[in-house]
């Protein structure tokens, strides 16, 4: 029988015109976090079962998708499904860490759910979290980091945030049963999604009646501000939402971000497990409506998860890489297909290309050389469609004189240049 | 039943101090490859068993160390053990590929083998490959380009090179049989390990005679050149391995490294799936006995996994990620803690201080702040902990004055610098 030659679905290569876009945004994320003092960490995908199934906020619903498998040695395991779990696993197991403890991790996780479009089985996230910080400080400083991140991306973006002590203590107050309040706020996060008439038929469906549902629309009026709710609602969860709300605001207004950020009282990100400010990132301008990083604080999840009676306030922020790959593709950005700036041709000169290239490259240029018995036409039709800029093509009579051909692949110009200080002359060029 | 946290035997957190080190290295060499022209490709971890299992020389051993499961949808499924699979899988599956194709990944593979010292269940794996080119320019390059890699990592290395053409026509040429040469070939290689006595032990296991291990040492001694095979055996591989090896010369001795390589008839590499030059990098003054990269010519491998009767020349090389982070341990590099260059200490000022972290971020410092409610004594004490070699600090007086203070962690000097160009002025500190 043949083998089927296949990558299971859910899965997918990365090849390398896509795989040098995808390299990019993760260095240029890395190197903002860096600047922010994030640390990198990296742990394992493949955990022990019991790990993955605590009591921690993912849920019933999220373990029905872990990959699970036994050892040779009967262990029950599996494959992580977040970059959460982990992280509240090595705060546990390495009590000296230093709080604040604020880590960057890139990696694989895996869902084995339904294959939507856009979503995958095995699939990178981006998270950058914080644990340790009361203070909105740490919010503010996560939301200005996305944003000088999406701006080194050349991404336009805006910043939809808000407060989940705010909007609960708000929906309380109006009449909302705590056994309802969970799906009521999964409702109106749809609202961009399903528009004002189906969050309507939802809550309805939930057995609102329609005099709260109504009340509940005149409360989340577009363009109400934090002050609105100050004077008008007196439940303490109001109080204290507005108040984190309060400072956060005077931190993004000491770093000029107005415009760049927009309060939205009834964003609620889908997942139960924040407990104050919650945001999620944008594009400004775009067919993609979906938001590309989202985060916010969870001051419960990491102390429930070790059971433990210290707290572990946190927050944090997910970069969603596969979007902004997309975002940044349909931007124009096109797919970086050149692999080297130089594409050496020895024409019976292989030991002296080798030596030249061996140069070249050492000066930090990138070039590729002729390694096969290919004839001129066909090593320059390679260069072409590789996208090289530049061939150099060094001939014995050449080498003789101590020069090399230049072509400019762009307009077929040739010239001859000195091989003495060749990686200088060339570098100039770029 | 309370959680116990704990990581899978074999696998591992990598936590800060540790992770930036492994990033520096990971950097380093793609740098280097990126130079040499190598295109970035990422595959899935997660695989359909059967391409796992296919015939490719892994073989039965390598099958029983897969980590196997099923989905939700019975597939059946395992973990990836190396990148070549992967590797020729993409060959396989992109017929336009335009060859020669030259790739690097940098990934995980997995192995449910016994732990041993150093070896890890979960473990990063670096390969670099060259599809598509029969000339030894190929193996020139990729030895080169791992010389290049280890200079700017600064480790002082060798490489150590053979050919498998060459060695398996000697002991054909002295009456060693075919059904005995691939134990004889993967003593020989155990020389460094077990020891000259250790392997005429083995070889008397396998029914060798005695005379015949005489002749083998005899032939195989320290010192000999390629000429004294050329000249005293006719066998058409030791012909033709004489042949690669003249011409792999002629390109290493153009490049003059000379002083860097060194020929060993007797090396061999374990698997089976070699076909020529074999080469394996050695640190050259160090108590790491074993090699820190290693890789050779596998023509047959590719063509046999695609049971294709096209012919797929390739050679590669596999950098040890794990062992060579031991080396630069061990080399006195130690673990880069510091993950800032500045904290910045709001005392009443932490809006202004927000702003001021911002500016140097965008300037590319790496600032971390202080975020917490902690006394100065105790932030100050954080970043000596930390190993942050400069400490800003703002109170009201010093804003209002638009100044901040520095304080030069290692020697207490502190100055006042004034607030306009901050940025500018610490990068030149620096």
């Amino acid at each position: 029988m043949s083998l089927e030659l296949r990558n299971l679905k859910g899965t997918k290569d990365f090849l390398p015109a896509e795989q040098q876009l995808r390299n990019r945004i993760k260095n240029t994320l890395e190197s903002v976090f860096r600047r922010y003092g994030c640390r990198p960490l990296e742990t394992p995908i493949l955990c022990h079962y019991e790990v993955l199934a605590s009591k921690y906020g993912g849920g019933e619903e999220i373990l029905k998708e872990v990959y699970r498998l036994q050892d040779q040695g009967e262990r029950e395991l599996g494959l992580r499904y977040d970059l959460t779990i982990p992280f509240a696993r090595v705060i546990g197991m390495n009590p000296n860490l230093r709080m604040p403890f604020k880590r960057y991790e890139i990696g694989r996780v895996y869902r084995d759910g339904p294959v939507k479009t856009g979503r995958l089985r095995e699939f990178m996230q981006c998270d950058v979290d914080i644990a340790g910080v009361h203070s909105p400080v740490a919010e503010a400083e996560l939301m200005v980091m996305a944003l000088d991140a999406f701006s080194e991306l050349g991404l336009n973006v805006y910043i939809s945030y808000n407060n989940r002590k705010l909007l609960s203590g708000v929906l309380i107050s109006l009449g909302i049963s705590d056994a309802q309040i969970s799906r009521v706020i999964l409702s109106l996060d749809k609202v961009e999604k399903i528009g004002a008439g189906g969050v309507q038929e939802e809550l309805q469906h939930e057995g609102i009646p329609l005099s709260l549902i109504d009340k509940i629309f005149a409360v989340f009026q577009d363009g109400v501000t934090t002050s609105y709710y100050e004077d008008n609602f007196s439940h303490p969860l109001v109080k204290a939402g507005v108040a984190e709300l309060n400072e956060l605001d005077s931190y993004l207004h000491a770093l000029k971000l107005e415009d760049k950020v927009r309060f939205n009282p009834i964003l609620a990100r889908g997942l139960e497990i924040y407990t104050g400010t919650v945001y999620e990132v944008f594009l400004a301008d775009s067919i993609i409506k979906g938001s590309i990083a989202s985060g916010g604080r969870y001051d419960q999840i990491i102390g429930a998860f070790l059971e433990s009676d210290l707290e572990y306030p946190a927050v944090g922020i997910s970069f969603g890489l596969d979007v902004i790959f997309t975002a940044l593709e349909m931007d124009g950005e096109g797919l970086e297909t050149t692999v080297a700036d130089f594409f050496l041709i020895p024409l019976g000169t292989v030991a002296a290309c080798m030596e030249i290239a061996h140069l070249l490259r050492r000066a930090g240029l990138r070039v590729e050389m002729e390694m096969g018995e290919r004839r001129l036409k066909r090593s320059l039709d390679y260069a072409n469609k590789e996208a090289i800029p530049f061939v150099l093509i060094l001939g014995e009579n050449e080498l003789v004189r101590q020069e090399i051909n230049l072509r400019n692949m762009a307009n077929g110009e040739e010239r001859s240049l000195p091989l003495s200080n060749l990686a200088e002359t060339l570098k100039q060029m770029l």
